[in-house]
């Protein structure tokens, strides 16, 4: 086969439906943003909606604007408006809190479904706050819980009957490699174990479909792929089955069947609304709106096919014109089994980055050696595939990687 | 001694030692805001801090804002700036996540200085969510766990020694009567338990000194009185002698000892990092900077003096105004007992808050009777203490709260 050029992948911007989503972002003049992964690009209407949250609904509305301008219900509104891009019911997701901390909540509550059991299989390599926070709930709920850590090839051994829950992340979030959601959970469910997963890379950048799968908890982070601003609250699914049934601890008044009666004592609400805690920060989760419309606009067909071929072709760029500087692929070659993702493995990958980043390309490291290039279909281009693979060629044919500047370990994320 | 009149109210705004800081709020034009006890009156520089937060560091600066914005760091570079706030060291504070949640981790942190005991001492009619955590906890821990309700003049002898921690609120949320933090503390110690503290409603109203004090946690809101906007994240306080011994449970990665080694299994961090969780609501927290920035130039103890005057004087006003319509006193009519608040009770409490909403005052209803009145010291005036009594006359002599529109229970906060 031809190697593309720069004119094939001109003709693929022509043809792409999702072309003309770029316009509704503001993307820094001479920068391609491939962290895409970490932080989305801003949507040009979120600068707006933020500015009427603080100048409009907080300093003129003040308080009233709990209920005026919808603050209160924000949760349940966002919840209900993103579920049916992870496959969801409306009354099946809230967006609430941090990653980390609903993903504790998920996992306490899934372990009530078999309460005798004492074994979570995570991933080992997963993004670790995950492991993190599920060693903080084992080592809190003591009596015998356990964290039995397997990586990709060892789960669906490593699910057995004394397993109560699975957690795993979709994508991983260093390979950018899926896992195969379905068939996990239904070896989960096989032994009667319950499956929680972890969408923060797939969210927004392929179709998920948690209801399919059988999926009994999941959590998805809104600032990747769906463009909510940094740090903006993350989704949080239970499957409708477990309401009322399986609880999470993180018990605020939010969670409560009558917040506004002021009890005592604690009761839990009935439904979806049993998974928040406490009040949320407005401006970050209303702002968060304006990603998840445009997300609900693109089909998630298309977004996927875009982001194979766009993988597929920063592979085949790179190895074609950077083959011969010690380079190799990190993550899965076969694109079905790829998130949006495309990382390399190089001996100074820190320095290339750090290169890379001088050169107006927006890319990130992590350890031991892995550069990481994010694609959101959204708003990059295929010409933004081909440059990328150039400036590497570049960066990796001058040497310039190798000086000392680039050397110094201080501020990558 | 002679009642007040408006012209002498003038005269206290003339001379008033906090005037100029009202100029630095965004005040609806002829509306009177009594609640900023709920959720603070915007700074105007609040407005450009947000546009700068999302359309430059997250528009323009990207994912490189982590660093170069200094995102990261917010939590613990707030916590630095705030503590002198509520008198802690500046390494013992941060910024993060909700208030509920802070107050899960605290007590659970709490729990752990004297691990063979039980009973968590709290206020059974204090804040209700703070009761909804604690009773989460407690029932996650199980293991024999329990919360000992015990009201205001029953706490002292409440706190023996089967206590472990006692978990109070400075000031109460309904009436504004003010706990003796010293004294309460010390008994606590006195019998070998933790004290952990809800400041909610005291930061940002009155000095609060947390080491003078010798308290062990404590929690306070952002955005009632020290003006941080809708949900901002709250200040959570760890003595440091307990820094490395009292863990927190959500041990997401701003609370790893190596964040970005991304090892697999958690290691605490040393110092107040460890109460951190993961990623926090970047728009949100970083515009809270600028409420705190305001209140950091202002004189505590003038901010006091104003508040105890203020509410004097409308308790003063509204007996000698209102004595006449079934109204009574909910406060503690001695300012040192009483926060920056004035509540009345009336059996139509509820109709007459709706009446004084549609005539531009905002205050607010708690069941069962409770018109709350906030006076936040930074921006509301004298005068405005006498036109509220003024309203509030009028209002009940009309009658007008009587008409069927004020009765219907849909949306007062």
């Amino acid at each position: 086969m031809a190697i593309s050029t720069r004119s094939d992948l001109e003709q693929l911007d022509r043809e792409d439906p999702l072309a003309s989503f770029r316009d509704e972002f503001f993307l820094p003049e001479g920068m391609i943003y491939l962290n895409g992964n970490s932080l989305g690009a801003m949507p040009l209407k979120a600068a707006e909606r933020s500015r009427q949250v603080v100048e409009k609904e907080w300093a003129v509305g003040l308080i009233g604007s709990m209920n005026t301008a919808g603050w209160y219900a924000l949760p349940v509104t966002l919840g209900r408006k993103i579920a049916p891009l992870v496959g969801a019911k409306p009354n099946e997701v809230v967006l609430t809190d941090s990653t980390g901390i609903d993903l504790y909540k998920i996992v306490a509550a899934a372990l009530q479904i078999q309460p005798e059991r004492r074994a979570i299989v995570m991933e080992g390599s997963n993004f670790p706050t995950n492991n993190y926070m599920v060693q903080g709930l084992v080592e809190q709920l003591g009596d015998g819980y356990t964290i039995r850590f397997a990586e990709a090839d060892e789960l669906m051994d490593a699910i057995d009957e004394d397993v109560a829950t699975i957690c795993i992340t979709h994508v991983h979030y260093k390979t950018g490699r899926i896992h195969d959601m379905a068939a996990l959970t239904e070896r989960a469910h096989s032994v009667g174990a319950a499956a929680v997963w972890d969408l923060c890379h797939s969210a927004g950048a392929m179709p998920v479909d948690l209801n399919v799968c059988n999926v009994d908890f999941a959590v998805a982070c809104t600032y990747k792929y769906i463009n909510g601003g940094p740090g903006s609250p993350p989704l949080l699914f239970a499957a409708e089955r477990h309401h009322g049934k399986c609880f999470q601890p993180l018990t605020g008044w939010y969670s409560h069947a009558a917040p506004f009666d002021f009890d005592r004592d604690y009761r839990p609400a009935e439904g979806i609304r049993q998974m928040l805690s406490g009040t949320q920060p407005t401006a970050s989760l209303s702002t968060a709106e304006i990603g998840i419309d445009i997300m609900l606009r693109a089909d998630m067909n298309t977004i996927r096919e875009k982001s194979m071929r766009m993988t597929d072709l920063f592979i085949e760029l790179v190895e074609a014109r950077c083959g011969d500087h010690d380079i190799s692929l990190a993550s899965p070659r076969n694109a079905e089994k790829r998130g949006s993702q495309v990382s390399f493995f190089h001996d100074e990958g820190y320095s290339i980055i750090r290169a890379m980043h001088d050169h107006d390309v927006g890319c990130d490291y992590r350890e031991p050696g892995i550069m990481r290039f994010g694609f959101a279909p959204l708003y990059i281009r295929y010409v933004d595939v081909w440059d990328t693979a150039e400036k590497l060629r570049e960066i990796l044919e001058s040497g310039i990687w190798k000086e000392s500047k680039y050397s110094d370990r201080a501020a990558v994320t």
